[in-house]
């Protein structure tokens, strides 16, 4: 690895470090997204895109933005930016290395007197992580005209619809056609890999190829809250036996999707919640939530097919009701831009850092992106694939080879992106 | 039914009726012990046994305990009580229908101007139902000397003590032998049957022969919290895939008990947390609470050690640990007092009303009392045996009978009593 990178690798890390610290101190590090600490945590951004001479303000779409003009403003923006939201005890660099890069970027072009020809945008997208109202990427779906009606009336437990919770930080969705963007010439992602592939080649970046879709789907089974102790067996309607059937079919597909090759499968159920959850009554009612991702969007057919039937086989058989099979949403696998691809390689090759292609198993915001412009993404290795979670760790040079590959690309951009074109697509 | 009974139905309804409305107004029924709801719901209580003349106060185990002195106060205490917590979501009879059974009596016998040679009281037991703790019967546990101090160092999930909860709601957990008691005589519950079976007979009370026994059991299985898009199927350590394993075989083994005959079994697994619970997170921890249940403690011991080997073995298939099985709390078997039960089917008959013999499949505080008092208990028909649900229900006529039972009780046991003896065991 080349340690002479034209950023400073401290100040990079000293924001990502200072960041982490805004978190539920009971659950480092979580910061979810519309809670009041995650607005702590954009104002402590906004103040530090300040100092970096951007001005800076929330779009219709809640995403944060910061903004220095270029020389020649009509050629549009070049955008840099990923999220400052966590999962709940999550990790420390997924999705603030990002932002942290596109500041430290910005700086860095100033400390060096180089002005570009495109505006540069920081973007700190308002929860890319599937927050509490059951959808993820909220703002880079509202920035790209993916968020509808039917997601704004999405609620959390407590029942509040997202789009009250969109204007409570300061988003506005009834004029969300104001945060669709048709200016932006290219979009730059850093994120940490959250994989070992880049750790295990002792590579310095990732280019990503591709990145995978993701089908959400909910599961809700109703059958009777009876007492647990008069409500003999032969006379339950237990809705967790329907979902405990669920969850082993799940993983039996999953696996079996995935031992096909050469496509990449995986399926999860990472919520499971039981009403009215206490010891003595027979659960009434359940939900689950199902994660499915692949780069082959066949598959995703055949394994929703599939459960399907088995979740109303599995529903008949404990004898209560599924209540609800719906997909909570569908983003379809992305390839990123070859254009973009080619100038972080280029950026990668002049720094003299070891670096290879590889597909992303996470979705990210760059694949709404790239619904409205070129977009692209440089991973940087994670200690043993860990991330969601507290131990999560990307090395200071691996956030700052990644961020220097990204200024190299923006500079080689700003020249050669095609200066005629109204809109680009991935 | 003989509608001419010697108290008065509409004032005991009406006392029902008004606690029910000290509820979570977003989930009725809903009154959990130790929360600001249930102190509301005792303060009213106090109130209304200061008004029918009993002085009234906190005992060290938490129960709210209202007292008439007798005209031979040397012959000791007749209690009758229940409690007035609920299971979220609960309904508006179990419990507190035997609590305002206890004040009715009291201002029927002053109404009628019957003087007892016994002191009365009435007990509202703490946190019968299965506490945020882990524990249920708090309050019959720490007054029959079953309170000890593994249970207090229980906590609930934001991590407080029973010890301090109990401090919290006047208890003092450090004087706990203070709430031990030794001249309880006779103990009368009136309950809700939770059952169908007196209603599909058409009968007006049932006379509890015997109370179930109650195990529950603690599975804890820790995986590792991956991301749920970069971790392949073949390397996950996934939670609930051993706790979806444990449900099905906690199902399988209780069917294949129960169908032995003759006696009563059954087990349900009514909570299970998936942690950190996030759709795209691989569940790194699960917690199973399994709620076994019988009249013949053998099969509870044959229950367990199934359990206990496969929840060893689906943790290994699932590549997680077991990190915790353990037992919360158990509670035998218990027959009923003969003499008791014989005061409650004389008092039945003395009133024209229909009764028959039945065991109870749900635990009751008399099943803790019976360590330290004959006691006995009267169940009351309830609409298609629907408990611990919103549409739980008991006619107005239905409770008065009961009532009327216990109060008939009351007066011959006052005489016939054994006058000698310093403690009765059941």
């Amino acid at each position: 690895m080349r340690t002479n990178l034209p950023l400073d690798a401290d100040r990079l890390w000293a924001d990502v470090m200072a960041l982490a610290d805004i978190t539920d101190p009971a659950r480092p590090y979580t910061r979810r997204s519309f809670t009041a600490l995650f607005l702590e945590g954009r104002a402590w951004l906004a103040q530090r895109f300040a100092e970096a001479g951007l001005t800076n303000g929330v779009d219709a779409a809640g995403n944060l933005i910061g903004r220095i003009e270029g020389n020649n403003p009509a050629l549009g923006v070049i955008a840099i930016g990923s999220h400052s939201d966590t999962v709940p005890s999550g990790g420390r660099f997924d999705g603030m290395a990002g932002v942290a890069t596109g500041l430290e970027i910005v700086r860095a072009l100033h400390d060096s007197g180089t002005g570009l020809e495109h505006t540069i945008e920081i973007i700190d997208f308002l929860a890319e992580e599937p927050s509490e109202y059951g959808l993820s990427c909220v703002g880079s779906r509202g920035m790209t005209g993916s968020l509808d009606e039917k997601m704004l009336a999405l609620t959390e437990p407590a029942g509040e619809m997202l789009r009250d919770a969109l204007r409570r930080v300061g988003g506005d969705p009834d004029r969300l056609n104001r945060a669709k963007r048709d200016d932006i010439r290219a979009f730059l992602e850093l994120h940490i890999e959250q994989g070992i592939v880049l750790e295990s080649r002792a590579l310095d970046v990732g280019v990503v190829t591709s990145i995978v879709g993701i089908r959400r789907i909910e599961i809700v089974f109703q059958g009777e809250a009876d007492h647990a102790g008069t409500t003999p067996m032969n006379l339950r309607h237990d809705a967790l036996i329907a979902a405990a059937d669920m969850v082993v079919s799940v993983r039996r597909i999953a696996e079996e999707l995935a031992a096909e090759g050469p496509d990449y499968f995986v399926a999860t159920v990472g919520i499971l919640t039981v009403d009215p959850s206490a010891s003595n009554i027979v659960p009434g009612r359940c939900r689950l939530v199902i994660d499915a991702r692949t780069t082959d969007p066949a598959l995703t057919a055949r394994f929703v097919d599939t459960i399907d039937r088995e979740s109303a086989a599995h529903a008949a058989g404990a004898r209560v009701t599924r209540a609800s099979f719906q997909t909570l949403s569908d983003v379809p696998p992305v390839a990123c831009d070859s254009n973009l691809r080619a100038a972080l390689r280029q950026g990668a090759h002049d720094l003299g850092l070891g670096e290879m292609d590889l597909p992303s198993g996470a979705g990210h915001d760059a694949a709404f992106m790239s619904r409205i412009c070129p977009s692209a993404m440089v991973f940087v290795p994670c200690r043993k694939g860990k991330s969601h979670a507290p131990e999560e760790w990307a090395d200071r040079e691996a956030i700052a080879a990644g961020a220097a590959v990204i200024y190299q690309a923006v500079k080689a951009l700003d020249q050669s992106l095609p200066r005629n074109q109204t809109q680009g697509a991935a």
